[in-house]
């Protein structure tokens, strides 16, 4: 071993001890005759002192930043303690040295406020992964899975590998596809996750299956997503929804404790798919604070009497609130005194095309409890103020309102409320909410198919009461224009999906796990029975052999580290992540490949390459 | 939950309890009026009675093998307990039952001893993971993988996820490769194993990596080789070879204790690959038994006297060893009374194409201390004995000596030697001998090419006094018939490898972590400078920005997994294992994918396909 201890480890105990250390020159300071190094691991800093016999050694063998070194001497006091650092009661008076390797200066600073721009510090992560700030990230994502993998174990779960190369059966993303040599014209795929595999584990018998994961999309890559991502897969037998809710937000909560030391007492909120998208806006709400949406459209009840639909709005001559289709509010806490410039920056900001609205209708409600609104002209103050306090708004509040088509107004009010909620500091890092999204519906239309498609994939269950409405209606859609009118646009699917502080971490369900409702899910989605037999024939031909009621939930590993690390970004918590165009910029992949490859693959390039004739 | 207990969980302790149960019907046994049901779950079987009333229910809901079934009841102590069944003191008295899922016959018996062929129970895998003998093994696997990654983490390394889409970078084995949709023309490669980013991870300062990790190789398979595999990989920072030994037989025994409850206190072997591969004619020796193999044809010293190369055999006027390169010879304890029929077995047996030696010779040392040979008449009796003696024979041996040319003699020699073990019961499935093998040649010449090939991989450094040798020489074969003379040929790797009762579960080294250096090693591969930057120019940069001296080993988890579970098949390990032609049966994969597919892939099939038209 190069070393006798790490370069976090020693302390005043260590004082008079022999030691020797290895790791990076991080600092070098020459005062007159003496040196001291900053030497570091991934364990610490240890102050290395260079005195006067081998300053002269130095200066003959200099040492840069990120130089490699080992330096053997002894455990001293220090003179000026540094408390911040944990090695910082001692310093290691050095009495011989050895490079052992050396750097040239690398291409931006290893510091947590890099001078590195992103492509450089892709291109060099080697070295980007030496910065604290990523060390931090990784370690914590090690701590994640370690806690996943020992609760799971103390329940039972088993951690069971499934393979990496089976069939393409695209539904939904696209598959990567891997050319088979031995099998000339075929192809492996690469999983977009164990679904399958997992639910032929629970037919034979193993019960509590788990798995730490890597899962392929070949998605157009948006912002954040990587077309390799790690999923923590679960699935359980003989659970009802009730179970896998108790079982996997007591992981997150042990998660907690174990990563953050966050005693995650509160019980884990609940809310229907329904709930989340009228009162969030989104099937993920963000409930670290409050700004429910009110719809000004909707029947509602306020101080215990029902106002009929849009009667707080309608037929007073705002022709903008009486054609729209919906009409949102939400009350903003505590911003009743927002300045002319205020309200028309906010009004600039739901206009602009990511937002897409076309204005932004506000009503102060004052301290003093007077009303005060864009369209008072419309609007007496009684009525204001009636829909203030249909909104939940006190004194001092104000209300922001958005007019326009149902999913595109509550998609911008879902946002104008993230967007108010972090001006106001009400989405804290720190803080951490969990919540269970229910109910969600089954199937989605598909308007140029004219045709079902599974809102969440093709194995979730119906909620029980829902098994018949499926078994004894056709799925086909006679008349296009009446879809909502089909008894499958009712059917509630027997999922769930954990959200945390507005981003979805996990989404499971109950699976289909009889052969007859699943075959009619296939018909459901348009495949023939020679397609679904095609490409599902194991699954179904499983469920005829004692499959076992089961369900199970997969968590995305990246994005919960990356939520419990206080982080947007997942990338920031991948070793080695692909860029937005899926490229590896380190390793320069992917790349062109041999011909010789190409020809024992069986397949031809349809494209003309650099620095290759096309075949 | 559909069940209030396991079918593994109920004992004396739980009789008056009402229970609930769910599992899979084993057995249906009839007596007049009441019937036996065995519940099967993952934890055990549970006995089930059906009195009168519910016999009459159970006559027209048939339960059939397999059936999925809930039974409510109240746990009673049984009249005839079973003290082989953890819960045979009770059995449950059903009150009423639900069945959950039917089940059609399987296509062969769910048990130890099944009468399903390999092919039957790989198509229909999901059932054939129901036997008793395969949930034995997976459950070994996971209290393998359980137990590495306890140690592994007690130890101060980090599990830290690499990526699965790299670059094609074809040195040895076969790539798999990945078309890339968004970069077309262009491919990803599946990792053969992480090695270069454990590397980059050592540059990165993360000084002690772990990952049990799926690797493929696009390989013609042998019988047991699967094209995706599992590997145990580490790496360390700052390490000698004798750290890596001590941390990995720590890590071996630690599950030897932890999976099989074995001690292994005893010092693991260390041999030499020069001493293996002369002892015991193979790099991979099986030390549970002796008959090390003595070569006639060296100089060696017997009794305290060195003797002349061939001074026992040569010049006695018996051509074939006279003309042989190679003379080989082993001591089969206590056969010495062999009859003529079994020693002419044993010359039919190493001559079968297998083993293609053209005979044996053998020398009886009997236990009167007399001698008898089948090649007697070239041989008086003290020259018989002094060879005897020579290969460590006792009274009561059998000598049996091949001779030829010696890569085939030495071959054939390490397959007799098993053998004998074998049939003399020397090699015991539950007796674990481990062993370090040192000291290999780092290069392997490749006549075809006339150039050197990496024996273990092109990052494995030479041992520290070798490294002049390599870069003060240059690596070009000047003359190819005197390769044995170039220096590259004495250069000893840094590499080990740990054998298990002579199968290799694991393989490593102490890396090249000098750019220098490096560039030689990929120059000595026949590399060119801009190739090798081509392939490993991020591994190459690296080391410019101080890497630190680093070493690693990878286990071959599933046999790790096999000969621990007492098997020759890697394949019973794996829960969804490929056949030898690299096919999941079950899946049916690979196969064909969409026109549509290919398209977006920008690649076209060279050859014709089943139902597709040739582009």
């Amino acid at each position: 071993m190069y070393r006798t201890h790490t370069c976090g480890e020693l302390r005043a105990a260590h004082i008079g001890q022999n030691v020797t250390l290895a790791g990076w020159v991080q600092t070098v300071r020459k005062f007159g005759s003496i040196t001291f190094i900053d030497l570091r691991d991934r364990y610490g800093i240890t102050q290395l002192l260079f005195g006067e016999e081998l300053n002269k050694e130095l200066a003959e063998n200099p040492l840069g930043r990120e130089f490699v070194l080992q330096a053997k001497g002894k455990v001293n006091e220090r003179t000026s303690k540094n408390p911040q650092l944990a090695t910082g009661d001692i310093e290691i008076l050095v009495q011989s040295f050895t490079i052992l390797n050396k750097a040239a200066t690398p291409p931006f600073t290893i510091q947590d406020d890099t001078d590195g721009g992103d492509d450089l510090r892709m291109k060099y992560r080697y070295l980007d992964l030496r910065r604290q700030a990523v060390k931090k990230n990784l370690e914590l994502r090690y701590a994640v899975n370690r806690a996943a993998r020992n609760y799971l174990h103390e329940n039972n779960f088993m951690d069971l590998e499934t393979p990496f190369l089976i069939k393409s059966t695209p539904e939904g993303a696209r598959d990567f596809v891997v050319p088979s040599r031995m099998n000339p014209g075929q192809f492996y795929a690469l999983p977009q996750s164990p679904q399958t595999f997992k639910q032929l584990l629970m037919v034979s018998g193993y019960d509590r299956y788990y798995q730490i994961v890597k899962c392929f999309r070949d998605e157009d890559l948006r912002a954040d997503r990587q077309p390799e991502f790690t999923q923590i897969d679960c699935e359980m037998s003989f659970v009802e929804q009730e179970d896998i809710l108790a079982m996997f937000e007591g992981m997150v909560k042990y998660i907690f404790k174990a990563v953050k030391n966050i005693d995650y007492t509160a019980t884990v909120e609940r809310m229907t798919w329904e709930n989340a998208m009228w009162q969030f806006g989104n099937d993920k709400p963000d409930i670290r604070f409050g700004m429910k949406i009110l719809n000004l459209k909707s029947a509602f009840t306020v101080g215990g009497k029902l106002l009929a639909t849009g009667e707080l709005i309608n037929g007073a001559g705002f022709g903008v609130f009486d054609n729209a289709e919906t009409v949102l509010a939400i009350s903003v806490p505590g911003c009743s005194e927002y300045t002319r410039k205020q309200t028309d920056e906010l009004t600039d900001w739901v206009k602009r095309p990511q937002i897409g609205m076309q204005g932004l209708v506000y009503i102060k409600y004052n301290a003093d409890g007077s009303l005060k609104s864009s369209v008072d002209k419309f609007y007496p103050e009684d009525k204001l103020r009636a829909i203030a306090e249909a909104a939940g708004a006190q004194k001092g509040d104000l209300l922001l309102l958005l007019a326009g088509r149902e999913e595109r107004t509550r998609k911008a009010m879902s946002e104008l409320r993230l967007e108010m909620g972090k001006r106001l500091g009400l989405r804290k890092e720190d803080e951490f909410k969990l919540l269970w999204v229910l109910d969600f519906p089954l199937f989605e239309y598909a308007e140029d198919e004219n045709r079902w498609v599974a809102r969440h994939h093709p194995f979730t269950s119906p909620k029980p009461s829902d098994i018949n409405v499926m078994i004894d209606n056709s799925p086909v859609i006679e008349n296009a224009e009446k879809y909502l009118e089909h008894p499958y646009n009712h059917i509630k699917a027997n999922a769930y999906d954990m959200v945390l502080n507005g981003n979805e971490i996990g989404g499971g369900s109950i699976r289909i796990y009889q052969r007859e409702l699943q075959e009619k899910m296939f018909a459901a989605l348009g495949m023939s029975p020679e397609e679904a037999l095609h490409k599902f024939g194991f699954l179904l031909g499983a469920f005829e052999y004692g499959a076992p009621p089961h369900g199970g939930i997969a968590f995305g590993f990246d994005r919960l580290c990356a939520i419990l690390g206080g982080s947007e970004s997942i990338r920031d918590f991948i070793a080695f992540p692909k860029n937005n165009s899926g490229r590896d910029v380190m390793l320069d992949a992917p790349s062109t490949i041999d011909d010789k490859q190409l020809v024992e693959l069986s397949i031809r390039l349809s494209v003309d390459n650099v620095g290759r004739e096309n075949a």
